[in-house]
């Protein structure tokens, strides 16, 4: 079997060229990395990964833990991270985790067997007992010891921005709409900044909170509705959440934004040139995405590094669930 | 470090036994696979991955080249090989090759380098030149030579479900709107179905038909709607693409179902419990998806087992851009 020594041979170069053209770095004119690609075809040279991984120790991969790529919201974060990922030339294994733990628990163990890097973590399970400051790990959302990173946005804010539009587009009469995880996320702060700027301003809001998975919704927004009957508008915990609501006032002939206005949450688009269109606060994705990995690799490289937290800002983007001011 | 032996003495099993537990094989009683949990736990025993690797030459892992995660349809579709893979105890790793061969290629080598078992591919790319019979890789709705499995949907019968539907709701002036890709797929087939069920009903319909990317639409729509100011039903080559088209013609005051009706394909959720609710064929995507990965299996086994060819069964679901009939 050809070794890189025959194929700088061949090539008439170095063996540090060879491996800066296998390794796609830079530094290597055109001409050159063609001669080299020519004699590892020449020669059928295969590098192997597993001799490799013995003596870097990387598999040159990561691994992503998502509830589901089935959500827009979470795929289009998966997109972003790939793309880091890719410019760093490093690989992305996906795992739905659906809440699992003992699934999440197998990339943790992956770890420890040099078959994952490290690991990007959207995570509502019980995996706290397995995630140590010793982990190359980002969490996503969720805070879990001082130790851990994690990289999230201003959800706090976001509720106060939404509490604010939905007043500013006039209407007085507001809810909240959410599940929420018995593992406490950084998403419940949504719910307490928004009534935190409406207790400001001497607004008592109503709301629909209750625990995940959200079952019986059309029977709770009927309640909410009796309760409420001058509703008129509604902060929902994320866009999915507010299209199944506005798809539940609908059938009851409340229209929207002309009877009740909505903003929800996330703001993810269903395709990079595609926004879903309804109003609502934007978190800032590609870039939470790019500090995830960011934060990563530098607990890659160095496993004692501290921990780090990233909160980015998030913005409010105008659609057709509210009405023009 | 501990040994698999270490493991099986401390348990008080076979080696044979800790090896079932660790591959999560059946056939382990509960209490036996608890001890062995135990002891594995209790001296910190872990598998080296890379030396396994070695040995099996397996990696474990299967490669999904999709043009892009961000996408609905996409994400449902990688949804569902992920678990196929994982009720085989195998992993995902996602590429977003948007349409780049050399991405892909990478890829391609990485199963030469036994990093990657096996390949499930959407591609729209160059990437043919690399495809090969021995190579274990699922094309899916991409015809390559008759030596490459695939996996696609009855797209022809699609495109004649869409002109009856659009029939059966009492639209009579018909139009087609899809981009093509250079590289022929599949999906061209939903308009050649189109076109054969009007022609022998003696319809013509009109179209929009260009290169992908799509630019433009607006002024393409313009142009359909000032040839065909009779027109009143559109079939869309996606349910993206509807949403687009729709978004134009509201623009123009021109409401959907009531002006025009419209169905798109794809059918995709944008969850697992939130349909996107247009008028659509919808594709069999955990079929799809299930399909390819055991086809792809029946290869990683025997790499010289037949290539295989799925063509899997479309459906009409109503939605809300068509009328009640």
């Amino acid at each position: 079997m050809a070794t890189m020594k025959d194929v700088a041979k061949l090539a008439e170069v170095g063996v540090g060229t060879v491996s800066r053209v296998i390794n796609n770095s830079t530094g290597v004119k055109p001409a050159t990395r063609e001669r080299v690609e020519a004699a590892i075809r020449e020669l059928g040279y295969v590098r192997d990964e597993y001799a490799r991984g013995l003596k870097t120790n990387s598999s040159q991969t990561v691994a992503l833990i998502l509830p589901t790529i089935w959500n827009p919201f979470f795929a289009e974060f998966a997109y972003f991270v790939e793309q880091a990922l890719y410019q760093r030339q490093y690989k992305l294994l996906l795992c739905n985790s659906s809440g699992d733990y003992e699934k999440e628990y197998q990339y943790i163990q992956m770890v420890t067997q040099n078959k994952v890097d490290g690991i990007i973590g959207i995570t509502y399970s019980a995996i706290d007992q397995y995630v140590s400051s010793k982990l190359p790990f980002v969490s996503i959302d969720r805070y879990f010891t001082e130790d851990i990173s994690y990289v999230t946005s201003e959800n706090f804010a976001g509720g106060k921005l939404a509490a604010q539009q939905l007043l500013d587009h006039g209407a007085r009469h507001l809810a909240y709409i959410s599940g929420y995880s018995k593992y406490k996320n950084e998403t419940t702060r949504r719910r307490d900044g928004f009534n935190s700027l409406l207790m400001q301003r001497g607004i008592e809001a109503d709301e629909i909170f209750v625990p995940e998975p959200v079952t019986g919704l059309p029977k709770l927004v009927d309640g909410l509705l009796k309760r409420r009957p001058d509703l008129d508008g509604i902060f929902c915990v994320n866009d999915l959440m507010l299209l199944q609501v506005k798809e539940i006032l609908n059938q009851r002939q409340i229209s929207v934004p002309d009877d009740i206005q909505m903003i929800g949450y996330d703001g993810f688009n269903l395709t990079d040139d595609q926004p879903l269109g309804v109003s609502t606060i934007k978190q800032p994705v590609a870039e939470m995405a790019q500090a995830a990995v960011k934060i990563l690799f530098q607990k890659i490289k160095n496993p004692d590094s501290p921990s780090e937290i990233e909160v980015l800002p998030v913005s409010y983007r105008e659609g057709w669930t509210t009405k023009a001011k």
